[in-house]
């Protein structure tokens, strides 16, 4: 069942250490088939050169196993929880990857410096808040996903398709598993570049507005006329 | 027709992966052929690993398509201005490449601090000021090309191949597009050294005038004695 | 004799250039063989790409030499002390990674700052006290042993499996040597996000016992449930 | 002539790009026949990857072409001089290597933080001076040479064998080009360790004398016992 879907998120999942967005098994894709209602997702653990779309496990939105022979990614709440929040949204990535980890870490949301953050993001890359004890000893995945989704209360998930979570890692998501594999790059792309932004200029503001608009907008949108 | 030319756009193009100045399709490379008086520029949006010659645009100067059925670069009106206002240039190269990037949304100029940049650049590569909302809402890209344009009103752009584009990213040319992925290559590099070089002496000047005169005038003009 | 841990111990060693946590021959691995009670290790100054099992040296714990025509790491009786010490540990590896290496250089532990860490490490990372004069000049190799161990005085080695040597580098270790490996490769990356989050923000706090709990604990100990 | 010499000048210059020490001819290495009293160097501006021994020069210690179709390397003053004054060296590296190269843009000596230094060169690595405007604009890559030489007046080049020319870049020499790669190699990781450590601890002081001497002499002299 769901085979393309599940060929899409294979190499979703390879793409991942291609782009050096992982070391070892620090990251997993799923990917979300709407007529379906269902989740493919990587199993938790398994090294990324072993994987193969037999090892993939098909989950429903509350979590019941409908096929597979594996135990699915333990960040498998995390997903579903914005799955269920984030309307049109077709597959989700988390990674440890290290530039946009070290903003986690931090604290700190990702600033628009600049038009390549804004060819992607209407603005800045939020960090969630610290999570309560009570929500860590809960159901902490699960959690997770909720603190990622109070984040989003004020903001559109399609113009921000990436998160920061608190002292721990970023998730990513899109339209399909490519999509947010592609976002993934990008966060950390932009991690990367802030950083040395702020050391070449501590003062550095975020960037105009009207370059904001200009650069998300001629991208996205009806009006859009970047690509073919 | 051009077939020479668009043999080298395809191949300065496919360049710019290889040097690791672009990530996914966040980058460009025209040439100009002066007898012809046209400009063969990349496709916007297409992929670095399917672009062939047949994917190239042949536009003219004032970017009316004359061979081709792909969309060129949204940032074509910016390569033709640079093509009208900087003569004797033959290509012209644009990426997001990080470590100059990081430069440009820093808003700073990279400073002469050594013999690396003055091999090849005859002082400071210079950043734009900002732009104001009335270009970036009105004819955004020829406007970025005006922009940079107006930085070099005092500095001889032969001697000086390449810009920061305040909050975005840095142009480059050359007397051909080999060329100017080669100065684009430069700016990474000494963009990436500048800022090391900062934190670990914050007080580094500029190098020597003299210095800078031997190092660029031993690569450049009549009196050129490195190479071949 | 023991030619499994060879093998092991050989795979291991050629890990160490692959992960990119040795320059030249800047690192090495041990494993160590219970019920023989005997370790087998890399010799000194042999480069990566050379090694076979036949350079590799077998010692008992007071480093006779058992087998082996070459002289064996000079590193060897520091490998020695933490076998004879860290009960339980099956593997010992010694690089120069130079992330982790600038942590030990600057003489500080690298801090939990995130789940990263909290994944593989039960808290920050220790660096050694400096050494004394007298340690230096004396059994130098067998006192870095010491030092590591005196470190360890209050902290279970099994919950936190890597250390720094002051003004030195990390040693390592893991109930095999591709487990001690593995943990090289977190410290390394560990260090590098430790330096850019106080980049971010240099007040950034260590994180959350309770984060630090959970993540450890649902991939180490009788509750976990990361994995297959 | 000098067909081993020539082929170790061809495979040190080959080891610079795979050792990521140079891009495009940003570098070159020579070597040194004491018996014939003459140099073999690299070709001025050649790229790497057409480079074979038909390329290679052959000088005197005067500059004096003995050998070859091309124009040697634009440093090749500077080699000679420091072949003349060096004794004991039979080869010398430049490069622009990134990390040390930003060193010679602060003018600023690497220190001795930790053993990985310790283990090549017995204390920092010096920065000459600049240079004067007298200097420059007279036989400047001979002058070059020189205030390396004078930067060594209470050095061993043997026990420091590699120098940061301020502004510029470093040279490094060996007993052999293949040694004085090595060297290029060990300063660029130093260089890289050592903003970090300053980055981790501003405070962090020179490593004790004591453990200096112990690496370095582990390594090299009468009493050296590392390797095989």
């Amino acid at each position: 069942m769901l085979e393309e879907l599940k060929q899409q998120v294979l190499e979703a999942n390879l793409a991942l250490p291609k782009h050096n967005l992982v070391t070892f098994t620090w990251g997993n894709v799923s990917g979300y088939d709407k007529d379906a209602n269902l989740v493919v997702i990587k199993p938790s653990g398994v090294p990324y050169e072993k994987l193969t779309t037999d090892d993939l496990v098909v989950v429903d939105l509350e979590g019941n196993v409908v096929e597979g022979n594996k135990k699915s990614s333990s960040d498998t709440p995390t997903h579903l929880v914005l799955y269920q929040n984030f309307s049109g949204i077709g597959g989700v990535v988390h990674t440890h990857s290290p530039w946009a980890t070290s903003w986690a870490q931090a604290g700190k949301a990702i600033p628009a410096l600049g038009t390549t953050q804004g060819d992607y993001f209407y603005g800045n890359i939020p960090c969630t808040r610290r999570m309560t004890e009570e929500e860590i000893n809960g159901a902490y995945e699960l959690e997770t996903g909720n603190v990622i989704v109070e984040t989003f209360k004020q903001l559109d998930p399609a113009a921000v398709p990436s998160v920061l979570v608190h002292s721990h890692a970023p998730f990513n998501w899109g339209k399909d598993p490519n999509e947010a594999v592609h976002n993934a790059v990008v966060v950390e792309e932009v991690a990367k570049m802030a950083l040395h932004t702020y050391q070449i200029n501590p003062n550095t503001p975020e960037m105009q507005q009207t370059l904001l608009d200009k650069h998300y907008l001629r991208k996205h949108g009806k009006n859009a006329y970047y690509g073919q």
